[in-house]
């Protein structure tokens, strides 16, 4: 609390510079803004020109323009299934393509430049595998991207459907942007309540570490960063935020894992992961920091009685408290040994609970990014390894292409 | 290499003690002796006993009572799909017995003392749904444990086929036992031929670092976290081995992770995380070691020709070609900023491959743990934590519940 304490004036002002950007609508703060400019009936109407029924929704794209939506198809009811194709993997690929009824499935493809290889390769996969099928791939495909480059072209020439990824926002903090919620509607998911729920985190900032539960989370990442806590555990308590945890671990690591500073973000999942990582937590180098998010509320399943009465502390259980007293004890392991934790809480796992939930860690984020003094909007590793993988595709020589061929190795058999 | 070349007296060293652990098959190093140990026609024999036709095998177990059942059932051909309850996620649960077809389905009760929590309700919840579906359960479930405990006692009162977990394996270490082949013999998977793999693994054991590529892993994870790489970075490029990231992170975990030495594992994907974690490997906190596994042969699946002449590059290119050149790509991004990178290549993601991998990976660790100098065979942290939750359970006071009160809290809302 001390320590936080200390922080309060850098939180203020940092607090200022964010509301600066947004108002100005600056590059990445923009992000910060999108729950109320977002338009959603936008997004319908696009999604409404797909032809229906749809079952299967493919969203191809990488990155920042699959995990939003993986993430809210996860913790959001929706009719249809929603399947990331976020690899360039044949096994995977093909086995995706011959299990999914493809009259009845959708693509909707993601790539702001529209020049990414992998999501550029996996829509003309799709697109063969619907004309295969004998089904018209232009009624069935839906285009969320830039102002130019190929995936608009290819929208403009076969008059697609198309989306617009929204000036000024990175594509990790895309979720609450067409780019995350397109999917999501063209499976019926609810896409106002994740919106409210954004809302409601964008209503709950404020300029002190005490009053914001957000920028107290970039705060005390920051702090304990600064004091060698250089990885960041997240742990959910929820199976249907697993891929939440995906997608904070691409947040943490592009926005902040730069000029030597920043979290290694380390996904796990409750509890099963404490038959995994929670000896390495507590009992390993005194490097992690770790996050629990919890929900409030579970629905019922409760355990039947069992008929060895060395059991009986399980009779009439419900799966939903063993899992909060895991999460107990998870905490209480590793604090009895001083290793840092933070529990996070949202009300439920819902649509407007995700909604909330990833803003708040983008807010966390940014804030994080102010007091680590880096810029949290660009990604400059990751665009090296998109042009040396471009290069390398073309085999044209490239610094990169230099860079490979030049490496230092040892090589046993 | 005059690193390599330093520890080399250290792994002969280490290498005799593993192998005179081996002979007398002590206590963890008797895992190593599981290819030519476990007998296959003991676990075709309890499989047979099972009701057929099988088209679900729910393994019930959590850490490595499931974790190498699903690295091998996702590697590995079979003819039925199989499900890890590795959780006591209500909602998860639910939503997975009510989408199982339960006259086609059987449980695989797995747990070495037979009173993990997770594991107990688990069974209890499946075995309720099968007596609500009107299927006997008795006909269709089979127990995985050691000699006595509740699971003992439940095979034995309801006359179910029984294994028994190997004396001396740890969990984490039991993928090539009953415990990780039983589930995938069930759904008629080639176990003798997982077997074989780690047979080829144990072969080619030998007492220097450069003869032996598992030891040379495990020296040079050592090596590199005496220069700061706390954290150990598992990026298959391969779908098909996302749950062996999972697997070796709990392996590395528990393994080496005590006494504030050891590695923090960190599971992530290729190239789905180039666009995720690559910046961070390259520009973040210089704690990272990052290792890609590759498979050197894949299925085919080309790009269809696109129309858009800019994108020429991708036209009859195979995917897998594209996977390569993205590996390649990480590669050079992290040498490039002299970051440490291992490669890992197989011959293909099969039964044996498989088998190869996971044997190689565990004599890597055993050799990290000689190296390191800790117990790999333990897990303190982890038998605190499962202590605790049984106690929070039973309503009982122990030391483990009080450091739970105790515990120092700043709560922001």
């Amino acid at each position: 609390r001390a320590s936080l304490d200390r922080l309060d004036d850098r939180i203020a002002t940092a607090h200022e510079r964010i509301e600066a950007g947004r108002e100005n609508g600056e590059h990445g703060y923009a992000a910060l803004n999108l729950p109320n400019r977002t338009d959603p009936d936008e997004i319908r109407a696009a999604v409404d020109q797909i032809a229906h029924p749809v079952d299967t929704v493919l969203v191809a794209g990488i990155g920042g323009s699959a995990l939003g939506a993986a993430t809210l198809a996860e913790a959001v009811e929706t009719d249809a299934d929603v399947v990331a194709l976020d690899n360039v993997d044949p096994a995977a690929t093909r086995h995706l393509l011959e299990s999914t009824a493809l009259d009845r499935a959708a693509l909707v493809a993601v790539s702001r430049s529209g020049t990414t290889v992998e999501t550029l390769a996996n829509v003309q996969v799709v697109r063969g595998a619907f004309e295969n099928a004998g089904v018209d791939w232009t009624d069935r495909t839906l285009v969320v991207t830039g102002e130019a480059g190929p995936l608009r072209r290819l929208a403009d020439a076969n008059d697609l459907p198309a989306l617009a990824v929204p000036d000024g926002v990175p594509g990790r903090f895309g979720a609450l942007s067409a780019v995350g919620l397109a999917p999501i509607a063209l499976a019926g998911g609810d896409i106002e309540a994740i919106l409210a729920g954004g809302a409601a985190g964008e209503d709950a900032l404020a300029g002190g570490c005490f009053e914001c539960p957000a920028y107290a989370y970039g705060a005390v990442s920051y702090a304990l960063a600064q004091r060698g806590a250089t990885v960041s555990a997240m742990v959910p308590y929820a199976e249907a935020l697993e891929s939440f945890g995906e997608w904070y671990a691409q947040l943490w690591a592009e926005s902040l894992g730069k000029d030597g500073v920043g979290q290694v973000p380390q996904r796990a999942l409750g509890a099963t992961d404490q038959h995994s990582q929670l000896q390495c937590y507590r009992d390993g180098p005194r490097s992690t920091m770790v996050t629990t998010v919890r929900p409030r509320e579970r629905p019922d399943l409760s355990v039947p009685e069992p008929d060895d009465p060395d059991l009986d502390h399980l009779a009439g259980t419900e799966l939903g408290e063993i899992l909060d007293l895991e999460c107990a004890a998870t905490t209480a392991s590793l604090t009895a040994t001083d290793r840092p934790v933070v529990r996070v809480e949202i009300d439920r796992v819902d649509a407007r609970g995700i909604g909330e939930l990833l803003y708040g860690f983008e807010a966390a984020c940014v804030m994080a990014g102010e007091l680590f003094e880096v810029n949290a909007f660009d990604q400059p590793a990751v665009e090296w390894g998109k042009d040396a993988t471009r290069a390398l595709l073309r085999g044209e020589e490239t610094d990169s292409t230099r860079a490979i061929e030049e490496r230092e190795s040892l090589w046993i058999e």
